[in-house]
């Protein structure tokens, strides 16, 4: 397919109406937006046969994956969702119905999060790359959240169930089988690991409710809450009978040699949230109190002893 | 190198001093700038073998070709410089200085821009890929041209002058040996293929002198003005006499079989600016009348004549 096709059929496939806010876009060397009083960003990149494999996937869920990815860093800061620009290099040969179903997949990820996608740019190159910016705005910077906020005394909470996109991964993988499992249990694990939701309205639910530090669990509850930890240089103490594991998450992470609590903390790629509350605020419905903020020095613990992040590469 | 290593040496390669603008980046879920009434925003990708080879070329001469090459969008928006996001993939076992150097080259090149580099992503993949997210500001998007302006009447302007980097290309690929100039002529040539200049003042100035579209030459002025002629419904005349053919093109042009104008219409990659002015506006020292334009239909002229683009891809 053709550059130029490509941006010529954009339009149809990203919008069904273009906001009022959006000046120029496709069309014209850059886009123009009507701006809000601060503009919130993140680049978030694809590559396959690294963070997904093409011929495991459907086109339009590697795009959907893509865009719920970005999103879900706007989704950490509690930002408004504005736009997405997307960037991508399809490999020589790429039949045209493929690449608009990538496209159409971004797009209705993209609707799903509230985001419009604004531009973009089209390229050849020897493997499939999505990378996508987002752009999220808010009018009150006192209204994001960062990651450095936790303070002693803070409930940590994660939005969600935990797991299952590993879960989902092993399955589609043929590392684990899912045997116990019904095949509607097993399906719901693997479409949870192609299709993630960009938690959007949690993370301004929980901005809401106090929180002073969030983040996105794209590396697992273990690995993620300890950047919280490092960045607001506190101990953050994990309670394990509180961690929210999916359902069916234990059956497919015993297959894999582990518990499903392992496999929850380390698995990675949930996109639930993970927000460090005061003490006395109302913790938003779906969302779980698993541990409690310490004074530092900054670490990672569960149930009071240090949380080791090595040794679970296998679970991957 | 891993990723964050190289997260890590962000900072100190990119920026010499944060501007207050930006109260968050790296090392959060996403940055955050203060915004201004109108965002910009263009995306361009480079990726290896395509866009450039890394082997030909200092991996810092990478990194500033394709901020240039984003920033020149925001160059014929006339909009003022704000950031840039990069997203880097990288060859497995990419030396740490490579990948350092590549972010120097961006980093040096953002900063002749005025540009700040605010964020990214590094990614593993199977070939170098830098794209690259520029962001420009307006407090009034009447100052922003667009490329559909053109008028009948107005005067086809363009900065600089053409064909060097066509011709740098073709003395560093072997297709021309630049016989008949100095050895100072030929660098001079690579040079500008090497690393181009947005024109981020010169945009701005045509703008207050009254330009009411304008485009920058990636693809060369004859596919470039057509753009304009097509977005406007005009048509444009150019005059051959009148194209700033750059010194030393002509050598270079008659090794592969041309004129000097033609490589200088076709070659490309110049990231000069191409504007439509009022017949009456002061023309900005540095830019040269070109042409003219005249009621539609949409046409790409020369003298008159219907100016064809196609049998020039043994120039490139």
């Amino acid at each position: 397919m053709r550059e130029l096709e490509l941006i010529a059929a954009l339009p149809e496939l990203l919008t069904s109406a273009t906001p009022p806010r959006i000046l120029r876009w496709i069309g014209d060397d850059a886009s123009v937006v009507r701006a809000r009083g601060y503009q919130v960003t993140s680049v978030d990149t694809m590559v396959d046969g690294v963070h997904f494999r093409a011929g495991a996937l459907e086109w339009s869920t590697i795009g959907e994956r893509a865009l719920a990815a970005a999103a879900s860093d706007l989704a950490a800061m509690a930002a408004e969702p504005g736009e997405a620009y997307v960037a991508l290099v399809l490999p020589a040969g790429t039949e045209p119905e493929a690449a608009r179903a990538l496209l159409s997949g971004i797009g209705a990820a993209a609707g799903r999060c509230g985001l419009t996608v604004a531009g973009g740019d089209v390229s050849s190159g020897p493997a499939l790359v999505v990378s996508i910016t987002v752009v999220g705005w808010a009018d009150d910077p006192g209204g994001l959240v960062g990651r450095d906020g936790a303070r002693p005394g803070d409930a940590v909470v994660v939005t969600g169930s935990l797991g299952a996109p590993a879960a989902g991964l092993a399955l589609l993988d043929g590392r684990a089988r899912g045997a116990g499992l019904s095949e509607a249990e097993r399906e719901q694990l693997c479409q949870r690991y192609r299709v993630p939701t960009a938690r959007m309205a949690e993370g301004r639910a929980l901005a809401t409710a106090g929180a002073r530090a969030m983040i996105d669990l794209s590396d697992g509850l273990a690995a993620d809450a300890r950047h919280l930890a490092r960045a607001g240089g506190v101990v953050i103490d994990l309670d394990r009978d509180r961690i929210p594991v999916a359902p069916g998450v234990a059956q497919v992470a015993a297959e894999l040699g582990a518990d499903g609590l392992t496999l929850a903390l380390t698995g990675g790629e949930d996109f639930e949230l993970c927000a460090c509350l005061p003490a006395a605020a109302t913790v938003p419905a779906g969302a779980t109190v698993v541990g409690r903020v310490a004074a530092g020095p900054a670490a990672l613990r569960m149930g009071g002893r240090e949380l080791a992040l090595a040794g679970y590469e296998h679970l991957l």
